[in-house]
């Protein structure tokens, strides 16, 4: 009824890339556009035909990591249904839990979608006691604040799913924002990641999702933005970052701000990440730094070649509106973080600071604080972590391991 | 690799109905909830699972028809790319050719779209003179308005797209509108209708799809209604005059004017259609009227009974907003059409034209015309319509027996 003929017919159809920049080990792939979510497999040497086959047994490794902070509990309710059924979920929530306990909330719908579909998911609060804890038993208390409690912020979430994905050894991991209103979209963005990893070479990938368009509402009715105003501005500088070191200019950057990525663990585990809203951009800056001009201390990945892929879904991206403030902080961490690179020249570092002052964003150069970095996790010990974090934790909800 | 396990691995999760209502061989189910796109099976006396398997099964058999009226073109575009991958697709268009010829652009998608993909699809031209003289050939000059051409509207479009269904010999065929903004939802509503498809026990089934949630835009911000204003009206007494009929108040039907739905085509091939916003409303009255009663000259459909399953979709849908006027002719016609239903009393009849003057459609109850009816297909030789369609147009692109 069912046979293997059948079974190669379904697949993905992705552009080529029609072309790549290259420095050093990295090399940076132009974006490919989704052009059919299912096709018959077809040969052709500008179009890239990923089988289902292929796509499944990447989402078999992979884990999904959803950072939450205050998102309307439809919204992750709806982003959970939609994730396809092989990959496990790893929920950090850094909701608040004063006046009303969303985190309550949070849990209830992650106990109730287990119980209903019986897909493996954890569910942890970042700012858990035990958490701060588990980190202080394996040496990593840089991730803390100055009342010993892990940090607030996206990176610091996204660094803790890394480190129990890294427990699980799972060879992929991807995240997805919890403020989606489509779970169609999102069920494409991840099989866009498994997409890309099948497309990898190297053991050391990553891949950025690039968005067909952003609706925004203007004058009551839905405009179709291809730009967000500061991705805009974020992949202009990367951009000349990078011809900075080619000495050729190119516009091969599309995805500075791109929130939705996912990477190999092997890439995932040897990073360092930057906090705030410079995380997505200092992603590309950390590889460019480390693995563009030849010294690096991590001689396996630079043999192998690091491979950055730019996929531009067929969805269109409708999240949560965040406002000006969100914009403007957008814009000095991702500005900041190329900035204070050591690639960036005199005169790049000119251009960014007249374009924060233009933006009103700074006043004086001197306002272009570093970003806070977190180091990589590869010393970390995994296991210890989790033991730690199943002894002393009190808002850990675990149905990963009883799963499969 | 890939084993039989793992393929009876994925499934779609849906509610079991709760109740149905029943009126002599209709029965109506109660809205059912997509719980999950893909999951294991699980299995529950209160979910139904449906395996990838049977509804891969169903896709095959399936033909989806997207009526086209002047939609923007990239919305059709990415229409097309979500409509899964088995299914072949019938475009029948009724968009504006003369200042601009919009029907040119669609054509050149249409064409694109077939050679990247090599997706089997047709496109005809709703006023394709070919299309009148193919209708007077088989001796349904009913379809035909004063200039001899099919008559403007979406039900003509309908169908002619289910005379060709009928002529590929398909067993099911899905209606899907080309304003979607999300081609991730329409991917989901085309495997709910081969879902909901692979339920029903009788060959005599209709799909209707129930909206999560229907975003409008409220001072600036998207605001996620449950219900649309008409539509709320319209089963309202839909309902009504189901329980005119058992004697039971209710309130099952929930789906009086959706847009996206599925039938097999032997029930397809029997009914009759109603024009205007009315065609969807009507499909529920006319199964009521034939079916209902115990009278009727279809044996078969009555021993087997007609089965209508309402899914509620996982994602939101999101459309083009089409205005006041828009809303006050589907109130009309979605009325009209219950008022007319010779199962309608005289107090729903009060009712009705009360519903319809306090919402100033009407002024009086002579304004409420009957609803224009096209005659069911069953009699029409399909082999020929499409034989003098195929000589006599000039604006059918067929890539459909190409494909496979």
């Amino acid at each position: 009824m069912f046979d293997d003929d059948d079974l190669r017919c379904f697949s993905m159809l992705i552009e080529a890339p029609r072309n790549a920049e290259i420095l050093g080990s990295v090399k940076i792939y132009d974006v490919q556009k989704v052009l059919k979510l299912e096709s018959s497999e077809l040969e052709t040497p500008l179009l890239r035909c990923i089988t289902n086959e292929e796509i499944e047994e990447v989402l078999e490794r992979l884990v999904v990591i959803i950072p939450v902070k205050n998102e309307k509990i439809n919204l992750l309710d709806g982003v959970l249904r939609a994730i396809p059924q092989k990959c496990k979920i790893i929920v950090v929530s850094n909701s608040s839990r004063m006046k009303q306990d969303l985190f309550k909330m949070e849990e209830d719908v992650v106990r109730r979608f287990y119980r209903v579909t019986k897909h493996p998911i954890m569910l942890i609060h970042q700012k858990d006691p035990g958490m701060a804890i588990s980190y202080k038993e394996v040496g990593f208390s840089s991730i803390l604040d100055g009342d010993g409690l892990v940090r607030d912020g996206k990176a610091e979430g996204m660094v803790t799913g890394l480190l129990i994905a890294k427990y699980l050894k799972k060879d992929f991991v991807g995240f997805i924002d919890a403020d989606n209103y489509f779970p169609g979209a999102v069920n494409e963005y991840v099989r866009d990641y498994a997409a890309g990893l099948c497309m990898s070479k190297s053991p050391y990938a990553m891949i950025r999702l690039h968005w067909k368009h952003k609706p925004k509402i203007v004058k009551r009715k839905l405009y179709f933005k291809k730009w967000g105003r500061v991705s805009e501005i974020t992949n202009r500088y990367l951009n000349l970052l990078l011809a900075n070191q080619t000495g050729f200019e190119t516009d091969i950057i599309k995805t500075g701000n791109a929130g939705e990525h996912a990477m190999t663990m092997k890439l995932a585990s040897i990073m360092n990440f930057s906090t705030g809203y410079s995380i997505e951009p200092y992603q590309l800056i950390y590889l460019l730094e480390e693995f563009g001009r030849g010294e690096t201390e991590y001689a396996e990945a630079a043999n192998a070649g690091i491979e950055v892929f730019q996929i531009e879904t067929l969805n269109p991206h409708l999240h949560e509106e965040k406002g000006e403030k969100h914009v403007k902080g957008m814009m000095m961490d991702s500005l900041s973080t190329i900035f204070h690179s050591r690639l960036t020249n005199k005169y790049l570092k000119t251009r960014i600071i007249e374009e924060l002052k233009s933006n009103k964003v700074v006043e004086s150069d001197k306002e272009i604080k570093k970003n806070l970095i977190i180091p990589s996790i590869k010393d970390i010990d995994g296991k210890k972590f989790m033991k730690k974090l199943e002894e002393s934790s009190d808002t850990f909800v675990n149905f990963l391991w009883n799963g499969n």
